[in-house]
């Protein structure tokens, strides 16, 4: 059998042939990204929109971490009511305490905690946008097709509404599962882990017990972590609104999901798959990498990098990850920006930044060291590239988890790391051959597709421009109540009427049987 | 805008790629189809998968309605229980009552037990193929890799379990939501409407207590439904099995579902929506047909069939359509194989057998009068030719009722029929505009899709051999018992903590009490 290595040719050669027959130019698409890795993947799908004719504007705040202009398309700075160092504190405050402090169980809380105190900031940024009166008039007066967002922050979700536009978002998945909250996916407890459980999708029964516990706390932790999202909607928008009203009248759910990495659950049919989007497209290697790599032989080389937000460790921490380097013939490549000590080893050498992909996808790619991004993960998948991981903080403790029990990856915690048990991960991953073959077979799974991810969130987001917002693709429980959705109000009705309907027969019962009796003495009473 | 053209044309084109890139070719796959209009459009996949080179046999029991040996793949025929005579009378049974006599609300029953009569016929023949030993032994060890079967019969799915195969289904749906059941896809009777309920996806409260009433009275039905497939899967699989625990193992559900036709719903990952696979494919009409409604001018033409099923009908009846027709300016074709009257008017032409998609293909072609099966449906929806229905049996009520809640069809009861109110229904479809614009937007939402339907179908059916079953895209929720996936038994234990918790404070308060007072009385007793 062939397997799927013309599909990506496929992919490609239907997305020409679109362009040959005739694309869809000249909407007006007003983009309004998230900061950090986020942006990484969809400026991918801003670009392609570009590329396609589209006109795209792409809002961005005075202060960010990772946007920018672009050739490819305009952007908008709007003037902000926080400064670059508010932004970077707030950065390095998500960072802290990951290097160390043990991990412990009010992670949880401290990572919701911080969360909040970040989203804070960016509602600040929002507010700023806003109340830009002179800027909104002009976007109001745009003419825009479409809201492209990632609703991790509601400013877009916030701007289609006002605008009356229809709103594509783009996204990983959004904490306490807000995404399938507000689109009506059903997430029964029974089979879908809830985030920070630590359980798969195959469940014992005190397993189910702890989910199910989660799934009710989650609700409870939904309500602090999205406090500044929803005070800002019922601002602008009126009290009866809160975030997830605001998000539930999204047209389309682009997300970066595929079921190489995640469980199969139900879906919605405005949802699409596109996970893998950031790794379709490979570069050749520049050159002083390519010799680099290439000259590390048959033992081949090491990608170690944890993420966009964490690129330097203290100094002690760093030396146990070179001690146990200087003992394994593989090269690193290792993006750090600290302090870089005196001795680093011969096979270890160190970037400010790394072309990850490209890298994973050289046939020399040995192992991937990474923090469990969602993006690394799929660039390791794409590229059959088993994992070394490293959760910092977020999801990436769902995500190692999945990786682990699917046999590609092992775990470290960035606390107990030590040279010894770096040196053990790293010589199982590489001698154990499971990984790298439970590796391919994921990746060709993920890799098996009809149409490629890029192509499908272009042709997704252009379909809501030419239907309209596709209302067709809106499932009706939109109209619903909570206690409609569930037919409780059915339900108490049909109870109240058998309680009726008990209650006269007893009554029945009651009268006749008093009227028997009755009769009963009163015939004893003659006789 | 450029709208929905190019799409078609870019799935052919992907197609023709895929083709030159390098099929999957060489596998051998198992088909075991349903008869009658089911088989139709099953036969496109089954040829598309031959032209592909893959190893086809398709089973087909010596009666059959339309099923036949081909040159584009081969069929095995197999002998059965039954004669042709038992077959053309089960068949005659379905369609009786249907002109003679006012509909009923006992119509639903007495459609059940006919299915029931009809497919226990079906099932004779699958227990003819099952006992047949020599074939049995020729197909164990014919290594196939594949099962493809429409799951309104049983007899695929049990060769699939007994040889051990991945097993595909291709189906529009099961009656009473089997298919929904059985693949766990969730289905709220708040806003998913019940079968022959009457209702939409949006629902008043009475509406939603008729919907849960008639979704209780369903799973009853579907006991009675499935009663004869449940005893044949028991019988050839253990006791502990029913119809739909086998159906559950399927790899892969191939729908032909649209929404565009249908309401949106949840999904689950194995569901690939198919629908309009039936009319992706144009032919020229033959000479004579082309002549006929080239001729018709402004005025254009009507194409009225009943079905594969139903192809002619009582004089008296048939003489109120004559009448009618007789009044308009339009041509029709009519797919009759009654008695011939001598009066048929200029206007109408009588044929046993209609192209009727290239019929609808053609831009003079008004009106399609049809009985409301999906295959007719959907070859009206993708040609955009606006509908006067005809409910006979089965799903056909439903599906009506779809389209004419979307005004892009009258509906009239076949016992009601009179000229008058036949003509004033053709008038109004062909008169009123917004019947044939809202039947545009219908079909360019249809039509507007990243990869046409067949391709889609080869695909994942494709992908399934591929992936030896595609473990991956089944949800873990198959583990499960109807207790678990709703979590009761969660929730029971809950329940008994918070009661064990309430009776242990209660104890203590009353133990608290009882020795205060005692302290509180001997205190007394000793003053």
């Amino acid at each position: 059998m062939s397997g799927g290595v013309w599909f990506p040719a496929l992919g490609l050669v239907a997305w020409l042939c679109c362009l040959r027959l005739g694309p869809v130019q000249g909407e007006k698409v007003l983009v309004v990204p998230m900061d950090g890795s986020h942006w990484l993947s969809m400026k991918i799908l801003v670009k392609e929109l570009s590329h396609r004719g589209h006109e795209v504007l792409v809002l961005v705040p005075e202060y960010s971490l990772l946007m920018n202009s672009s050739d490819s398309f305009k952007t908008e700075f709007y003037p902000v009511s926080f400064t670059k160092a508010e932004l970077d504190g707030k950065l390095n405050e998500l960072a802290d305490g990951v290097f160390l402090k043990p991990p412990e169980f009010t992670d949880l809380f401290i990572n919701v905690q911080r969360l909040v105190s970040f989203t804070s900031l960016q509602v600040k940024g929002c507010e700023s946008l806003l109340n830009n009166q002179p800027l909104m008039s002009r976007l109001k007066d745009g003419g825009f097709d479409l809201v492209l967002t990632d609703p991790f922050l509601p400013c877009g979700s916030i701007l289609s509404h006002v605008f009356s536009i229809p709103v594509v978002y783009f996204l990983n998945g959004l904490p306490c599962e807000l995404h399938a909250k507000a689109s009506q996916c059903p997430s029964p407890p029974s089979y879908v882990p809830v985030a920070y459980s630590g359980n798969t999708d195959i469940m014992t029964f005190p397993q189910r017990v702890k989910n199910m516990l989660m799934y009710i706390m989650e609700s409870y932790l939904c309500r602090i972590m999205y406090v500044h999202f929803d005070d800002l909607v019922s601002n602008y928008l009126g009290d009866n609104m809160n975030y997830k009203d605001l998000l539930s009248q999204g047209a389309m759910w682009l997300l970066r999901y595929d079921f190489a990495f995640q469980r199969p659950r139900p879906l919605m049919p405005n949802m699409v798959l596109i996970g893998g989007i950031n790794c379709a497209k490979k570069a050749p290697l520049p050159a002083d990498l390519e010799e680099f790599v290439d000259g590390s032989g048959d033992d081949g080389f090491i990608v170690f990098t944890l993420g966009s937000m964490v690129s330097s460790m203290p100094e002690e921490k760093a030396k146990q990850f070179f001690d146990a380097f200087r003992q394994i013939p593989q090269r690193v490549l290792w993006r750090y920006t600290g302090a870089q000590p005196k001795d680093v080893p011969k096979n270890v050498r160190l970037l400010k930044w790394l072309p990850q992909n490209d890298l994973l996808a050289h046939p020399k790619a040995k192992v991937l060291m990474t923090h469990g991004g969602s993006h690394g993960i799929y660039e390791g998948i794409c590229n059959a590239v088993p994992m070394l991981m490293f959760p910092l903080f977020g999801d990436q403790g769902d995500n190692v988890h999945r990786m682990v029990s699917r046999g590609v990856a092992e775990k470290l915690g960035m606390y107990d790391v030590t040279t010894e048990n770096l040196l053990a991960a790293l010589n199982k991953i590489i001698h154990d051959k499971s990984y790298k073959e439970k590796m391919v077979m994921l990746s060709q799974i993920h890799l098996d597709r009809p149409v490629q991810p890029l192509d499908l969130a272009v042709f997704w987001t252009e379909f809501v421009i030419r239907h309209k917002g596709a209302e067709h693709l809106r499932v009706a429980a939109h109209h619903l109540n909570w206690i409609q959705y569930h037919s409780l109000d059915v339900i108490g009705f049909f109870v109240i009427i058998l309680l009726t309907v008990v209650w006269v027969i007893l009554k029945c019962c009651m009268f006749c049987t008093l009227k028997c009796c009755r009769k009963g003495t009163s015939k004893k009473k003659q006789q």
